[in-house]
């Protein structure tokens, strides 16, 4: 493809998304393909020669579009959102096109210098500790995902731990409610899953503070050794909220590092008032929120800050002959692959600038209000319906409710709507009962969007049980 | 950014790359600026208020573009090539712009389906073992670098090893010239530095299978267990092959997983004349290779095979509620959240059959031999020049060579034409020597550079030493 080739087809590709920004609402959320749809229409060999462009664009229409779930979709209210915006397809767009490798400053000085300053800003934005900014001790990097990030901070507290010549079961807690990605790191370490300790929780599913302190004195009485707390702000059952403030002078006591998990709130601390979601935060060795998922950045893009980068650096830091060079050589400058598992690093600040700067932070702050109030009117309305209750308190933008009729109940209510193509949710259990989940966050989700889902389904919770009568959806299909 | 913004400034983008493909080879292919001089033509603070994205596209020009070093240039021969190409660069766009997950079949089964029927194909293009392929107990996934794949192989080689009674210390071994990713993985797996054990190599650098037996004997004897081979394809450092066919029944001998990781080399597979690469790969657990190095997919994508499924599985499985769904229930899906460290995926394979199918077999199989023709002519001049010697015998598209006026000497060749801005290269040691690489792989470079490059190396070569006249690069700058 040449250049004039690249330039014809990118337009063609960019005229297509954005043509899909507009009728992505009108498509069945949730795909409808059964296992092997797709495969069955892919040639079971390679082409031995090239094919036109235009015939393999016309092919995502026709092969790939059916068995996409448009996570897009302003009715996407399922899991947590991994929204998008303009700015940041285009900042990604742009960093193919440069193609450059980030694992060095000197393999290009730009890539390496925007992510930190970039995430110097985000410390601003988001009220963070100063002692996360690059001009102290510590500081911020990207990494892929959230549970790349708890993965690192739990190999940087547990090298930490062993070279300050700790002895015996390392141990690592968390709530009983935390993300399946610290169990995850646990097994990646090597800790074996005996070494996590689940933590109680209180009535609004937040790790109860007083009962890790308990179990961490009797590890600590058995002759084991914490080392790692993983704390979280926001959990993804139900965006509950560990308590920080004290949580981390239990760690401290210990010793033990803390990690805070903040990947899809933590976003909403742009908003001065919601910054009560990082009391406490100076406690902590580590934290990460994830823009890709409320912060319009398409994924990947996890921002994750250390108190003391030297633990990290020195947990991941192995300087090979071929990698030298001498920027490196004079220690004034960052080389972001001894932050992370990977050695190359693609320039995913470029989108995260593109995003701050094309929305700015007021226009940042107002669409994260406009998403929290309306999963503030949905509780509401859901709270006032004699068949429905909340399941936990609606902390921000999820609203987490159940029909009164029993998990079967929920269950049909939610296959429903699913299968209507109107709304996409899922479900988690609280309590033992089958809850369903909806998460407002999508960069076109608006007023209506949010009423129609609930719309449907009270209707579907009105509706006998058994198999509805499947609707096609509004429009297209 | 409305969906008519996109389409107009997208444009702009794509005309950007189109403009920068032309462009790229006339600008200094190694950055000039010192470290903190982009930071410091940034803002402090992140705007309040939104920018037009004009200023932003402006920005990229004058801030961003100074502090890159240029990996798409066809003067680019440092470390390994991470290449790209118009579809690749296009398949990341409209992937970015579909923005879905692929962590669950269900989360996007387009997004899986169409991964698994392209690694098909890849193993098929590639020659690798029929075990490797979906309809069997193995089968691929796309990882984000070969530096995860490593430690994915790891972990799964570890927990096989745990989960069949293995007591006593686990080793692990890789040749003396491995990539230090091998000795990142046992790091973070917390198998302990002393874990690994560094195989002799022989006089073309590949690891001596002779030695291996010997090590992993001794290491049984001596009450350990060896659980993990790592076979390198290609070294970093010069393109050492080790001999997988006389590694493999070592491993079996033991129980230990073999990895074969042909990160860089692998592509050359796509040409049968190159196929004894992958002699003995039928002894292999896992094995990988990057399409971002050498066959033109933008990074991130890395090709990662096991033989046994399960093994992967069974080692980084964990399904919260929240993750259940109809589809993973009935077991007839392929869940590649499972597959890796990470939770969230974007849709990578698009780029991967953009790629294929853009080039045709054929025609990614010219290009591939048309680098190795260059190298190889390269290592001719080389072997012919009186100044000159060859360091490792020159395989496929690495030359590795020096000098024969010593290490000061050739850090001078290497400073001066790095300095010129007209090529790129890096270095090694070999036998305790600064040894200079040059790879040929960007997707741009034709004999008119290769043969440049080498001018200008041999011109730095006659050259006394000390600071070179530093010549501005021919055009631009």
């Amino acid at each position: 493809m040449t250049p004039e080739e690249f330039r014809r087809h990118g337009h063609a590709v960019v005229d297509w998304i954005a043509d899909y920004m507009r009728r992505v609402e009108d498509l069945p959320v949730l795909s409808r393909v059964v296992p092997g749809a797709i495969r069955a229409q892919l040639p079971e060999h390679p082409p031995a020669d090239g094919e036109p462009f235009e015939t393999i664009l016309a092919d995502v229409d026709r092969i790939i579009l059916p068995g996409i779930t448009h996570w897009q979709s302003p009715n996407f209210f399922a899991y947590f959102p991994a929204n998008s915006s303009g700015p940041a397809i285009l900042g990604e767009l742009l960093a193919a096109g440069l193609g450059v490798q980030g694992m060095l400053w000197a393999t290009s000085p730009s890539c390496t210098e925007l992510e930190t300053h970039v995430l110097d800003w985000l410390v601003e934005m988001l009220g963070l500790p100063g002692g996360f900014r690059s001009g102290t001790v510590g500081g911020g990097v990207i990494q892929d995902t959230a549970s790349s990030a708890v993965l690192c901070a739990l190999i940087a507290a547990r090298e930490r731990a062993v070279r300050g010549g700790a002895t015996g079961r390392l141990t690592a807690y968390a709530s009983s409610q935390a993300h399946s990605s610290v169990e995850k790191a646990i097994r990646i370490a090597g800790m074996g899953r005996e070494s996590l300790r689940l933590i109680d929780v209180d009535h609004a599913y937040a790790m109860r503070a007083d009962r890790l302190a308990d179990v961490m004195a009797a590890d600590r009485a058995a002759g084991h050794v914490p080392v790692f707390v993983c704390a979280t702000v926001g959990t993804t059952s139900s965006l509950a909220v560990d308590p920080v403030a004290a949580i981390g002078p239990v760690c401290r006591t210990h010793g033990a590092w803390l990690h805070v998990d903040a990947a899809m709130a933590g976003t909403a601390a742009l908003c001065p008032e919601f910054r009560f979601l990082h009391d406490g935060l100076e406690w902590a060795d580590s934290y990460c929120f994830n823009p890709h998922k409320w912060m319009f950045t398409n994924f990947d893009c996890s921002a994750f800050w250390v108190a003391d980068r030297a633990a990290l650096i020195d947990a991941l830091s192995i300087l090979p002959e071929y990698l030298r060079n001498r920027a490196t050589a004079t220690g004034a400058v960052i080389d972001y692959r001894d932050w992370h598992v990977q050695l190359g690093r693609r320039f995913r600040a470029l989108k995260l600038w593109f995003v701050i700067r094309s929305f700015g932070v007021r226009g940042l702050q107002e669409r994260i209000r406009a998403h929290v109030a309306l999963a503030q009117e949905l509780a509401r309305w859901i709270g006032e319906h004699p068949d429905f209750e909340l399941a936990a308190p609606a902390t921000l933008n999820l609203v987490c409710f159940r029909h009164r009729g029993g998990d079967e109940r929920n269950q049909d209510i939610m296959d429903r709507v699913n299968d209507s193509g109107h709304l996409f949710l899922t479900h988690t259990k609280l309590d033992g009962k089958l809850t369903l989940r909806l998460a407002v966050g999508q960069t076109g989700t608006e007023r209506r969007h949010v009423e129609a889902a609930w719309e449907e389904i009270r209707e579907s919770g009105t509706r006998g049980q058994g198999p509805g009568t499947r609707r096609s959806p509004s429009k297209g299909g």
